[in-house]
Parts: C-alpha cells; sequence; structure tokens
C-alpha cells in the first residue's frame, strides 16, 4: 500500500469524498458481495453518491444484495474503492480499467498486495464484513436490518458460519450485534444448512468413490466430466468442492482431482495440521501455500491419481510427526 | 417447579449448599455433560464437594470431560443437581433411584416438567451451557480455560456451531466470551467439519436411494440393516441421522425410515416451515411436535415407504401455502 490507514484515517477519507464505485474480486463470495452492498448502502445514508460495479460472476444467491446499487450508465467514480480483493490479478473480470487506479482498499488478507494508493488492511478480521462493520459505526451509521443483512452474509459465508478457524472473538461479537440490528437468523439455514440435489448426488459420488492411502491419512477423491452431467451440478455448485474429501475423520491430507476438459485435471490438494500441499503440487508446475494449493495434470484417471498418490508419498516424510 | 427462581436465587442456593451430585439425562449430548462438567468443576474452584453421576451412555467424544469427575464410592450427596433434563423420564439410566428428589434442575426447554423442587428455567438459551456460564459468573467463578473448553461444547452442539435457529446475540456473545476465555477454536474441526468414514458412506447411500415426491417438495431416505453392516456405522454415527433427507434444497419435510430389526422401522418426519409431522405420525400410533416427529412401522421397505408417502400426502393439504 502505497499509505497505509487506520481504521479511523480510513473513515475520514470516506467522509471526506464522494462519488464511489465499489469493486471487488472475481468469483465473488459472500464476503465480497455482502461488503460491496453494505459499504454502498452505508454511504448512501451518508447522503454520499455511491455505487456497486456489476460483477459479472455474481451468483443467483447474491444478487439481491447488489442488484439495486448499479451505476447509472456515463457514472465516472470520483473515489474507486476495492473491498475483500488480496491482489489487481483477481478484480472482478469486467475491472481491468481499473487496474493501477483503485485508489482505496479494505480487505483482511494478509498476501494484500498493496495495489491502491490507500488501505486498511487488517489480517485479523475473520471476514472483511467485521472492517466494513467496525467503519460504518466509526462513520456514525447506524446499522438498520437493510446493512445488518449483507454484513452477516459477508461474516458468515468467510467463516462457515462461524466454524472455521478465523472465527476470532471479534467475529462471534460482530455476529450478535447484527442479529441484535435485525440479520434474521433463518439466513443460516440458506447459506448452511440447505444443499442443492446435485450437489449433495455429487457429494454422495465423490465419498463412495474415495480412495484412502498413506495408511487412511489421505485419501483422494475425483469427479469426472461423467459425473458433473450425471449429476446436473452448476458452478454455484462446485464451490468448495475441495473440502468433500477432507471432511473424513482421520484423514490428514486430501487430494481432489476435478476434470476440466476430456483427460485434463484441476488438481487441489488440503491438508490440515501437515503442510505440505504446495510442494506437491510444485511438482506439476502448481501452487499455493501450505494447506490449500492447486496444479493442473494430464493423463487418464488412472495415470493422474497414482502421480498425485506417489507425488504425495515422496513429500509424506516432509510432514511433523 | 414447586419453586421457580432466578439465577441470582440460584446462584445463593448453590453458595448456602455442599456435597453435589451432579445428574443429566440418556443418551446425553455435549449439552449435557459440557454443563455437568463446567458445573461440577466450577462448584470445586469454589471448595465445594460435587461429582457428575457417570452416564453409563457416555460416547467417547465427551468422556474425557467428566471421567475425573466421578464420586468415589460410598458418596452421599446433599444437593443433587440435574442439568439439561426436561423431565425425569428421561434421566439417565442409572438414576432412577433419585426421581422424585432431584432439589435443583438448572435448564432451558421450554417443556420443562416441573419435576425439580427448585429451578432456573430459561428457554430463551440455545443451550444450557449459557445459563450455566452466566451462573457461574454469577457465583464469582473465574472462567479458565478447563471451564470454557467444556461450556464451549455444550453451547456449541446445542446450536449447531451457531448455525441453528435457536442461536441468539447470547449466544454468540457467550461464545465470544469462552474463546477468549481459553476455549480453542480447533474443537470446531473436529465436532462439525468432520465424520467418520461410516457416517460419509451412510449419508452418501442414503442421497443416492432419495426419493422425491409431493412435486420435489417432500424426500424418504431409508436405511436397512444391510447398510448399517456395511458402512460399519457405531451408535455415535447415527446421531441426528434424520437431518440428512432434510439437507437437500427446496425440500420441506423429509421422511427417514430405519430399520431396527427385521422388518421393522423407526420413522422420523422432519418440516421446516409446514408443521404436520405429528398428524403423519399420529396415523401410526407416533407421536413429537410440529417440526418433528416420530412413529414405528412394520413391513416391507416398499410397505413402509409406500405407507408413510401415502400419509404425508393425506397432511400436505393441512400445510399453510
Amino acid at each position: 500500500m502505497r499509505n497505509t490507514m487506520t481504521r479511523t484515517e480510513c473513515a475520514a477519507y470516506l467522509r471526506e469524498r464522494d462519488g464511489f464505485l465499489i469493486l471487488n474480486h472475481r468469483r465473488p463470495d459472500g464476503d465480497a458481495m455482502g461488503c460491496a452492498a453494505a459499504l454502498c448502502r452505508g454511504l448512501r445514508t451518508l447522503g454520499k453518491r455511491a455505487f456497486v460495479l456489476p460483477n459479472p460472476e455474481t451468483t443467483e444467491r447474491y444478487l439481491s444484495l447488489v442488484e439495486d446499487l448499479y451505476p447509472a450508465p456515463g457514472f465516472r467514480p470520483d473515489t474507486v474503492v476495492a473491498v475483500d480483493l488480496a491482489e489487481e490479478g483477481i478484480l472482478q473480470n469486467n475491472a481491468g480499467d481499473w487496474a493501477g487506479k483503485v485508489q482505496l482498499c479494505i480487505d483482511h488478507h494478509p498476501s494484500n498486495s498493496g495495489y491502491a494508493r490507500q488501505g486498511w488492511v487488517d489480517p485479523a478480521a475473520g471476514a472483511c464484513g467485521e472492517l466494513i462493520y467496525f467503519l460504518l459505526l466509526e462513520l456514525g451509521v447506524e446499522i438498520t436490518p437493510e446493512l445488518a443483512e449483507p454484513l452477516y452474509i459477508a461474516v458468515t459465508t468467510d467463516t462457515g458460519c462461524f466454524r472455521y478457524k478465523n472465527t476470532s472473538s471479534q467475529t462471534l461479537r460482530v455476529g450478535a450485534a447484527l442479529l441484535e440490528a435485525g440479520a434474521p437468523i433463518d439466513l443460516n439455514r440458506t447459506l448452511f444448512m440447505k444443499k442443492s440435489r446435485g450437489r449433495l448426488l455429487l457429494e454422495s459420488r465423490m465419498i463412495a468413490g474415495l480412495e484412502f492411502f498413506q495408511a487412511g491419512e489421505a485419501d483422494i477423491a475425483a469427479v469426472t466430466l461423467e459425473d458433473l452431467r450425471d449429476c446436473a451440478v452448476t458452478e454455484e455448485d462446485m464451490e468448495d468442492i475441495a473440502s468433500v474429501a477432507g471432511s473424513v475423520r482421520g484423514v490428514e491430507l486430501s487430494v481432489t482431482l476435478r476434470e476440466v476438459e476430456a483427460g485434463s485435471w484441476k488438481v487441489s490438494v488440503r491438508t490440515g495440521q501437515y503442510s505440505n500441499a504446495s510442494l506437491v503440487c510444485a511438482e506439476f508446475g502448481g501452487g499455493g501455500h501450505g494447506m490449500a494449493a492447486g496444479c493442473t495434470v494430464k493423463g487418464s484417471l488412472e495415470e493422474v491419481r497414482e502421480a498425485l498418490k506417489a507425488a504425495v508419498g515422496r513429500h509424506w516424510h516432509a510432514l511433523p510427526l
């Protein structure tokens, strides 16, 4: 960041300016969409002109948060703000023109590349939604149900409804305040307790076909083009599909193979305590970090499966005991 | 309750007495075991003699919470306390001698039958663990990590880690305080993000075999003796198995058939918004409440399946539109 801000400075900056255009990232999740919606609506209550740039990859689930916040044709922003965006390389795919021109960034990714002119980045926040919540409070914005709902979606989707390790006591306190401000608890049912028939069928096939190795401490799941067709899954259904193989008790490393075109496989490696996912994927020209990495491998399912198992085996000794 | 107490009165009562024996309920869950453990340990920090009566149905998962809190042989309690127990009919199955003799009850079930001499019952609490937490604060007990952990288990297991509808802002605030007091967030991984191989295999079979009816708004799942054998599931694996069929988006009523002996089926009916589960089960001599009811039906899988579908159909018109 050319200029790192505190929350108070960030609020002061927003208060001084107007004509906001809010951007987020490719394949936007609940945190990205919830933050954009809440910040936009919050700024409007202060009498500002603020809009959310339509994100072409917005899924149906989050569309209603933002569809009434799009700018009129010809709108020229004075202040371009990015939320939940770690680096410009993953800017939403219609925002390339704004690369290098983001004036303010509000984010919680430790890997934030500092692309913006100004920024408030707090990696202690489990969700970027926590930051937007505190920012709106600092701006004196009343948290109405219309603000509480997108913020609650932001906070819960990024933390698995308070289950993931990035959940802190702050996350829970923000969640409590948002319920009190009118976020409906029924959102949990829709977001976290129901899955589409296609997704459930696909998970069912993946589980039935799991192969265990390394004495049951590793497993490998495959999703073929045929599976995708048979189960009639949508792209939305595929969200976080790599977590399925890792949900088995006792499994410390899981591999998920997803056929993207005939004979070409997108590979995800996830580990819990252990930390060699990136070493495994580096063998195939991929990358990532210790606990989650990916690569693309060509070959038949059997070839790719055996190649991955062998690679995991080679790096198994790198695991702490 | 012969005498309904406030939290302050309940704390005063505990402060005045000694020689505590703590009971809970059949098939004890995380809330029952966590409350018993936390109350017992909290009373001990006040210099009291307090014990948890061993519950023969304690599962491996919760054993470590209580196994060092059992009374020595010959211990005669002065004060018998029940936690998370709605009625004496479901007292832990080695505590029949204490029926009619429970002196104090601390509970959150709206259906609490008032069996105890004294009681503090607060149905607004999502988990009984919330009540024990506030009670310990009122008693001036410092919430150490040894207390925070069982209380966190109590609060999260009864609310699906803050996902279920019984989660309130109070639940989230108690969760936040417990994390700050040293409850490890890693508990979520073990309790809510990992399932046994057997459980996952069984779920996979149930999903693959789901039958939809009533235009896709109802479904029916079956678990046969053969499935149980093939998947090698334990009783612990069967916890909340009736929720699987209800996890499909768009399904408002779900039926789960579990074969308990050849040709005899334990039936669970669950509904979301709709409320005729008990009407359906009443047809077969069963009962329950509007959103969750059960019965036992004899016959072949096909016969029972058709009988249930017909019964659901007969009561479908009773659903609000």
